[in-house]
C-alpha cells in the first residue's frame, strides 16, 4: 500500500533510514489528475529505485493570473489508487503553506533562449514557477532519479538546465510521450474538452505524424514542414493555433534547415482549453 | 596540508567517501582574500565538522557593473596557507566556468522587504548573485553546515530565507563579526584604504558603539538613535554616507521605535572604497 504523507516532517521520518542507508529514491513530481502518463512514470521509478515518490501537489506559480489553477482538477482519491497500483512508496500531497512558508516568494529562473520561446511567450511566469517548485521538491526529497514526461518537451529541456547550472545531485530520467489510441497526447486538461473538441484535437498528433513521414523521407526545411503542419491542424475549424515550430535542441534556437537533433512543439486552443504536443526529429 | 582543488569532479572523489560513510562536512563560502574573521569561521568548521571546505571564488554574478571585481584583491597562495593553518581540509577554487557551465546564467532570487533595503539599493543584482552562488556551492560540497560572517548582516538573513523557501538540508552557523583593535570591522576590502582613510573609517564602528550604549539606556527611538550615530560618522570629513539604518529583524521592516530584535546597519564609502557595518539591538 502506498503512504499518503502531506508534511515534510513525516516525509523525512518515512526516507531518513533510505537516506542513511543509501537506498536509491525515485521522484516522480506530479500536480495530480494521474492517468497513464503518470503512471509510465512512477512504473519506470519504481523498477529503478528502492523507494518512489510520487509529489501531487497543484503549483500556483506556475499558473499565470488568467489561467486554470482554480479549475484545475483535484483528484487525490483516484491518484492515490493509482500510485499504489504503478508501486510508488508514497505519495506526498503538501499544502501550499508546506511547499511556500514565507509571505513572499523565492524564486529559481532559468534565462536563456530556452526560456524565452514556445511556451514562454503565452505563459512568461510559467517556468519559473517550475523551476522553483522543482527545485524545492528535489531539496525536500532528495532524488536520486527524477522522472519527467517527453509530453512537457521545453520543461524537460528547462529543468535539464536548472540541474546542469545549479549542479543538483540529481539524474534526469525523461519518458515517451503516452498517447490514446487514436493519439492524442495524455494530459489531465484532456478532462476539459467536450467531445467534439475531442475528436478535433486528433489533428494535433495527426501533423506531427505527418512532419515525422515528411522528416523521414528527407525533407528539412523548418518553414515546408511547419506550414504542412499548421495546415493539417486548421482542418479543424475549431482549432486556435498559439504556436507550430520547429527549433533546434537543446536551447530551442530558430533554424531554417533541420541539420542536428530538432523539436517540432505546438500548443493550439481547442475551446478554452490548451493542449500541447511534441516530436522529437533526429 | 590543505588541499587544493579546482574542478568538480576532484572535489567529489575526495569527498565521495565522506558521503557515503555519513562524515560531517562544514563549508565556509568566501571570495578569497582571507582574514581573521574568515579565520573564524574555518576554526569553528574545523571544530564542529570532520571535514572543512573552503570555496574561493570572486563571483562575477554579484557585482554590479561598475563596482569593483576586476581589482577584487585575489590571494590564492595566502589564502591557502590561512586556510591550513585554521585546519581546513580542502580549499576549493573553481574557475567561473566551472561554477557557470552555461551560455545563459540561471538564478535564484529571495523576494520580498528583506532583498529590497540596504545594500540592495544601491546593489540591485548583489543579492541575486549571492544566492545563486551559494545554492551551487551546496549543491557542490552539500555540506551539513556553512559558515557565515555577521558582518555580511542582510547576505545572511537572504540566505537564511533562501535556506527556508527551498528546504535546503544545510545548518546554517553565523558567527560574530572580527574587529581589529581599534575596532574596525575585517574586511577584504579594508585592503583599498588609505591610512588617512583606514583611520577616518573607525567612526563607522565608534557610531555603532555609541547607538548600542545608548540602546542599553533605555533609546528605542530609531530616528533619534540613527541622528546620533550619522553625527559620528559624519565627523570624519571623507566619510560619504550610503545609509545609516535600523530596521525589524529578520525582514528588515521598517521601524519608528524598537520592540523586538532590530538591527542597525550602516554602509559608507571612504573615497571610492565602500565599508559595511552593523549590530544587533536586542
Amino acid at each position: 500500500m502506498v503512504k499518503c504523507i502531506t508534511t515534510i516532517e513525516q516525509l523525512h521520518a518515512e526516507l531518513n533510514q533510505a537516506y542513511l542507508d543509501h537506498k536509491t529514491i525515485g521522484l516522480v513530481p506530479t500536480m495530480g489528475a494521474l492517468h497513464q502518463g503518470h503512471a509510465s512514470l512512477i512504473q519506470a521509478s519504481s523498477k529503478e529505485n528502492d523507494i518512489t515518490v510520487v509529489s501531487v501537489f497543484v503549483n500556483p506559480t506556475q499558473f499565470g493570473p488568467n489561467e486554470d489553477f482554480d479549475k484545475y482538477p483535484r483528484t487525490l482519491e483516484a491518484d492515490l489508487k493509482l500510485a499504489a497500483n504503478n508501486n510508488a512508496t508514497i505519495v506526498f500531497a503538501p499544502d501550499i503553506d508546506t511547499l511556500y512558508p514565507s509571505k513572499d516568494p523565492s524564486y529559481l529562473e532559468v534565462l536563456g533562449n530556452v526560456s524565452e520561446v514556445l511556451c514562454a511567450k503565452s505563459r512568461p511566469i510559467h517556468f519559473r514557477g517550475v523551476c522553483t517548485i522543482v527545485a524545492k521538491l528535489f531539496n525536500v526529497v532528495r532524488p536520486t532519479r527524477a522522472y519527467f514526461g517527453q509530453k512537457d518537451a521545453q520543461q524537460v529541456l528547462i529543468i535539464k538546465r536548472m540541474v546542469k547550472d545549479f549542479f543538483i545531485p540529481v539524474e534526469l530520467r525523461v519518458m515517451p510521450i503516452i498517447r490514446e489510441q487514436d493519439g492524442l497526447a495524455l494530459s489531465s486538461r484532456n478532462k476539459y474538452l467536450t467531445n467534439e473538441q475531442r475528436t478535433q484535437a486528433l489533428v494535433l498528433s495527426q501533423s506531427l505524424k505527418h512532419v515525422a513521414n515528411r522528416f523521414a523521407q528527407g525533407e528539412r526545411n523548418v518553414k515546408t514542414l511547419v506550414s504542412e503542419a499548421r495546415k493539417i491542424i486548421e482542418q479543424s475549424p475549431i482549432a486556435k493555433i498559439d504556436y507550430v515550430e520547429i527549433l533546434a535542441l537543446d536551447e530551442l534556437e530558430a533554424i531554417d534547415t533541420i541539420e542536428n537533433k530538432a523539436l517540432m512543439a505546438l500548443a493550439v486552443y481547442f475551446g478554452s482549453t490548451r493542449l500541447i504536443d511534441n516530436i522529437i526529429l533526429e
